[in-house]
C-alpha cells in the first residue's frame, strides 16, 4: 500500500533534503526511521527537494509498504526514531495513484526577512537579516509583474536540471510583520534557487537600488547575469505543497 | 557616565543570565564584549534574571564607564564581539540615578505552548510541547484569579530568596494561536519560577484535570506543594521590563 506523511524539518544542521552518502540529510534522515517502523527498507519521495538550510513546515511524501500500521503507528514510530530536527505530522494511507511529486498542483514558500540596524539573536535560524531599511510596499508592487506563466530563466540557477523554465506563479505577496519582511510565494512548481533568486532581486527594489519595474524587465530579458544576487537559504521555508481535495489529505495541503 | 542597553538573546545555549565561573551566561557573555568596546572591565545590572534556556526579546542593563561611544559604537561594537545567540539592540546614555532593576516598574513574559499530538521540528527552542488539547479559555479564566496584588506563594520556587511573596499581576491573557496556546504576563516583579509554576498550574485546567476555580483557590491556599509542576523553561521569554518616559529609553521598554 501507498501511504502518504507530512513532515516538518529544521534544515539547520541537514546538507538539504536528498539522500546523500557523505552527510545528514533530511530524506535520509527519514528513510532510516521509517525502515524501523516497517521493519524493511524504505525510499521515500517528495513533493519538492530543499536545500541546505531550508527549513519544512509541511513538506508531503510518501512511500510504498507491505507493513501494517495505522496512521498513529506510523506518526509516533517515525517521531520516536528520528533526530528532534524532524517531525511527521500525519500519515494517511493513499490511492496507488497518488504521486507526492506529480500529484502536487502547486507548492508555497515563505522567505522572512529581519530588517532592523542589528542582526538576530532569537529565531536566527529562521530569518535572513536586512539591515538597510526595506519599502516592502514597493517590493511587492514589483513582484506582481511576475504573477502568471512565464519563462523564468532570469531567476534559475546554472545547476538547475529542469528541461524547461516556464513556470506559473499563481500568487507573490511581500508584506510588513513589524520587523519582519515577508516574501509569500505560490507556483505550480519552482526551478532551482526561483525563491531565492527572486528574493535577492526583489531586496535590491526594497533597498531603493533599483526601480520598481525592474524584476519585471530581468524577467523579459531572461538572463541570470543581470539579475541580483540568490538570497540565503536561512529565511526560506518551504510551506508544502497543495493537491486535490479527493486524495483526502489534511487540509493544510489541499487546493 | 551610566549607560542602558537593550539586549536578546536565546537561552538555549546558557546556564542562564548570572555569571558564573563554571559555564557560559549571557551576563558573561555581554560583559567580555562591553569590555572589549570600553578597555577596561565593565560590570551589568539587568533588569531581572533569566534561568537556563529561558530567552530575551528586550532585556534591559545599565553599567557605568568613562569610555566615550556614540550608542552606535556601542551597539555594532557590542554585536560584533558577541557570540550569534546575543545581540545589543540599543544604547543609551541615561541619567545616574537610573538602574536598570530598581527603575523597571514591571516585567512582561510570555510563554509559548505548542498544542497538537505530534513534538515540535521547527522552532522547538521556543516552546514546550503539549499533547493533550487544551481548553485556552478556561485557562484564561482561570488565570483572572491571579491579577492584583496577592502573597504568591503558591507559586514560588523553594529556591527563590525573596525577602517576601507580595506581587502585583498588572495583566495575565492566555490565548490560541494556532497551534499555540500564549500566556502573557505583567507583574511589577516576579519570584523565581513564579511564571513556569503558574503556567504549570494552567496546563492541568486546559487539559480539563483541575477546575477553572483551582488557580485561585491555590493562590489563596499559598501552599507550592499542592500547585502544579514548574513548566519547562523551554517556552519562557522574557520579553522585558517597562519604565517611566522620562528616562528617554526606547518605546518597546516605556510604560
Amino acid at each position: 500500500m501507498r501511504i502518504a506523511l507530512g513532515v516538518e524539518y529544521d534544515g539547520t544542521d541537514f546538507l538539504g533534503w536528498q539522500r546523500l552518502t557523505h552527510g545528514a540529510t533530511v530524506q535520509g534522515a527519514l528513510e532510516a526511521a521509517l525502515a524501523r517502523v516497517a521493519a524493511h527498507p524504505v525510499e521515500v519521495t517528495c513533493a519538492g527537494r530543499t536545500d541546505a538550510g531550508v527549513h519544512g513546515r509541511c513538506q508531503v511524501v510518501h512511500f510504498d509498504t507491505e507493513a501494517r500500521r495505522d496512521a498513529r503507528g506510523w506518526v509516533l514510530g517515525a517521531c520516536s526514531n528520528l533526530p528532534a530536527s524532524v517531525a511527521v505530522l500525519w500519515a494517511r494511507e493513499v490511492d496507488a495513484a497518488f504521486h507526492a511529486r506529480f500529484s502536487a498542483r502547486s507548492r508555497r514558500y515563505r522567505y522572512t526577512l529581519l530588517n532592523r540596524p542589528v542582526r538576530a539573536a532569537l529565531e536566527a535560524r529562521y530569518v535572513t537579516w536586512e539591515r538597510l531599511p526595506l519599502d516592502a510596499e514597493a517590493m511587492h508592487a514589483a513582484a506582481q509583474a511576475l504573477l502568471g506563466e512565464h519563462d523564468f530563466s532570469a531567476f534559475r540557477a546554472a545547476s538547475c536540471q529542469a528541461t524547461h523554465a516556464r513556470r506559473c506563479v499563481l500568487g507573490l505577496e511581500v508584506r510588513r510583520e513589524g520587523e519582519h519582511v515577508i516574501v509569500e510565494v505560490e507556483a505550480n512548481a519552482f526551478l532551482h534557487h526561483m525563491v531565492r533568486n527572486i528574493v535577492g532581486s526583489l531586496l535590491l527594489v526594497g533597498r531603493g537600488e533599483r526601480p520598481v519595474a525592474w524584476p519585471g524587465e530581468l524577467l523579459a530579458g531572461r538572463d541570470r547575469e543581470v539579475a541580483g544576487p540568490t538570497a540565503p537559504a536561512t529565511g526560506l521555508t518551504f510551506l508544502g505543497p497543495r493537491y486535490e481535495a479527493h486524495w483526502g489529505l489534511p487540509d493544510e495541503v489541499n487546493l
